[in-house]
């Protein structure tokens, strides 16, 4: 039959280059490992290592046998939606919230692709380096135009430039703790960056996914906690109870509308979150001590994880290196190694295959957008601390031999 | 601060009436139980009172005890679509399909939602009466100019009219089993329809959410049967086996273009279908003892169900209603009892005012498109034997006082 035009919107979605970088890496393993003996350094995943936690896993068998596997109630199930706003309280600050104010979804993942589609075809902008999800899913998807607005070389904030943007856009994205720098933002940026969003009618996307995961006694400071109404705040239980594979999630905003909006969209994309596995959800919060047992374990074994592969990359002369303060990615600069005759291209790639031939997968900057191509991120959500001692060993070994 | 525009396809999404009907029944119930101490009758719903099969439910502890909860694979489990290509094969009649015809989904919700999306801003049809979340749901939000084009008043296919609509539009909506009417296409109906949209280059969308809910003997043919390129098969477990809060579905299509193009949209909506609830669908299909026990339960029981209320309405002059052959709805006409002189908005709502006003609850016809508003539907899903002699006995009554 002949051909029609599918959606453009669907046409321009692109899997994320970390896919295919996991894809290359899992078939060059087998020669890697025949021709050297040893396994590939997988710094590229943003899979976890540790299991769930076993109370949550208990909390769903419960749910199940208790037969709560009959269609969810629209925007989320009540127990569900009564512990998320305990939980926003006690750990994100936010008051005066009630249940029309959340929407459950699947992940972090939905909250965030509905809020893009509220501005369906308008003007965006978010700071660069940015989640790959975003460029290569959300924006297409809804039809935005994006705006990139470059952090400053040590991922601070350009409040001049952001100003600047933000009179020409309908919303903004932020998103901490940072992927992939591992920047947690201060509360005076995240205040200064919400002041300027409302002054300039402009929406505040939050994505906080990694908002637990936190080193050095830092604070994550949640823009739902300030009482606008321009603030859409996505959460979701994957990273901090190690579930990303049970895509729960939910979205909060004071503006009814905008959860309005985002249940009948939820609704008509799935029906809601699979019932049972909001109970887990409510579990998953409301038994503290477990709770606290299983994040704090986690929390400091990533902690451990980033000394080490901080110690070791910024003492291999030419590497500059931040220290994040969350998330678990580390994003430093090797334009120091990088040729100066390259073509952007080759330029891009070029510390990155150098590593890859070693065996140390990362996932190289323009990933992440149009600025700091000349970083590479590093994850160590599921690499052992041995694994990191050889990483940073063949890194120091590919980089003076260049 | 100042309002924007929103998404407007978001802002013309509608719940399904449904909803506020079964919301309205909640309010009654109390005052109406004070009054006669009597019950709510509740054919409006589509939920099922059946339990999920206890060995689903097991399936799903296991593979939450075996650690299956990391990030899913996009498109889908390969366990699960090797299960859904065998189940194909055994139930569908559907063969020379490989994984990458297939997309994991949530429930079949998403692979029809995913599927108008294809389509978005194009022009698409489908029988009348209408399926209301497609009305109301999949329409609006993929931006969708859709012709209603109506069966005859017995349910049968006027080929003549859907020819000359199928010239006009990129897509066909198909519902068998249907719902509102229990209609079961007969293959060659289907065969006939099919047919046509390949000659005129129309994409066919299948809706096939029913397919094992049958009686007498009937069988289901799916289209996906057909080796045509031009056919997309939305599939769902939660009917089959009473898992409606399970949300668990897949799409079907030869089109490899298509496939991706909705994983991909998967992808970018949720992440994938929940990676341990992949296992228990696999389970689901593959443990064939236990699963032609638990659906041959059930379809015993609603083609019981189905007798009665079929037989009660029947015996009461002036009811016109066909036998539902599958799925477990009955949508009788009941023009005989509302007054000639009402205007349209009086007269949709005239008998099915005066049976919530004796407790009994069903599904006014305009909710089902544009035809047909004087039909009524009468799910038995969730009713049991008694609340149908009951209601019948009510309807029986109200109808003759009027």
């Amino acid at each position: 039959m002949t051909k029609i035009n599918f959606n453009q919107a669907m046409e321009n979605i692109r899997m994320s280059p970390i896919v295919a970088i996991s894809e290359a890496v899992r078939k060059k393993s087998p020669d890697f490992k025949k021709q050297t003996g040893k396994d590939f350094i997988h710094f590229q995943r943003g899979e976890i290592d540790f299991p769930t936690p076993s109370y949550i896993i208990d909390a769903a068998k419960k749910a199940l046998d208790e037969g709560k596997t009959k269609y969810p109630k629209s925007g989320g199930e009540d127990k569900f939606k009564e512990a998320i706003l305990k939980k926003l309280e006690y750990h994100n600050n936010a008051f005066n919230l009630n249940s029309e104010n959340i929407v459950c979804t699947y992940g972090g993942q939905e909250a965030l692709e509905l809020s893009f589609k509220l501005f369906d075809g308008k003007n965006g902008a978010g700071f660069a380096p940015c989640w790959s999800c975003v460029l290569e899913n959300f924006i297409p998807y809804a039809r935005v135009n994006f705006t990139e607005i470059p952090l400053k070389k040590d991922f601070s904030v350009d409040l001049d430039l952001l100003d600047r943007v933000l009179s020409e856009i309908s919303f903004f994205y932020l998103n901490t703790p940072h992927n992939p720098t591992g920047k947690v933002f201060s509360k005076s940026e995240i205040y200064s960056i919400a002041e300027l969003c409302h002054k300039k009618n402009v929406y505040l996307i939050s994505d906080e996914a990694y908002e637990e995961i936190l080193f050095d006694g830092q604070n994550h400071f949640s823009p739902i906690s300030l009482e606008y109404d321009n603030i859409i705040s996505a959460f979701t239980l994957s990273k901090t109870y190690a579930m990303t594979g049970w895509r729960i999630g939910y979205l909060v905003s004071r503006n009814k509308k905008i959860t309005e909006l985002i249940r009948l969209g939820n609704y008509t994309q799935t029906a809601g979150l699979v019932t049972f596995l909001q109970y887990a959800g409510a579990a998953a919060f409301e038994n503290k001590l477990e709770r606290d047992k299983a994040v704090n374990l986690m929390r400091k074994e990533f902690q451990d994880r980033r000394d080490l592969l901080y110690e070791g990359l910024k003492n291999i002369p030419g590497i500059e290196v931040e220290k994040p303060q969350g998330a678990f990615y580390l994003f430093p600069n090797f334009s120091n190694f990088v040729p100066k005759n390259l073509a952007d291209e080759e330029r891009k790639l070029f510390v990155f295959e150098r590593l890859m031939e070693k065996g140390v997968a990362t996932v190289y900057g323009s990933c992440f957008g149009k600025y700091f191509t000349d970083n590479l991120r590093f994850s160590f959500s599921a690499t052992s601390k041995e694994q990191i001692i050889e990483g940073v060993d063949r890194i120091k070994e590919t980089l003076q031999s260049l």
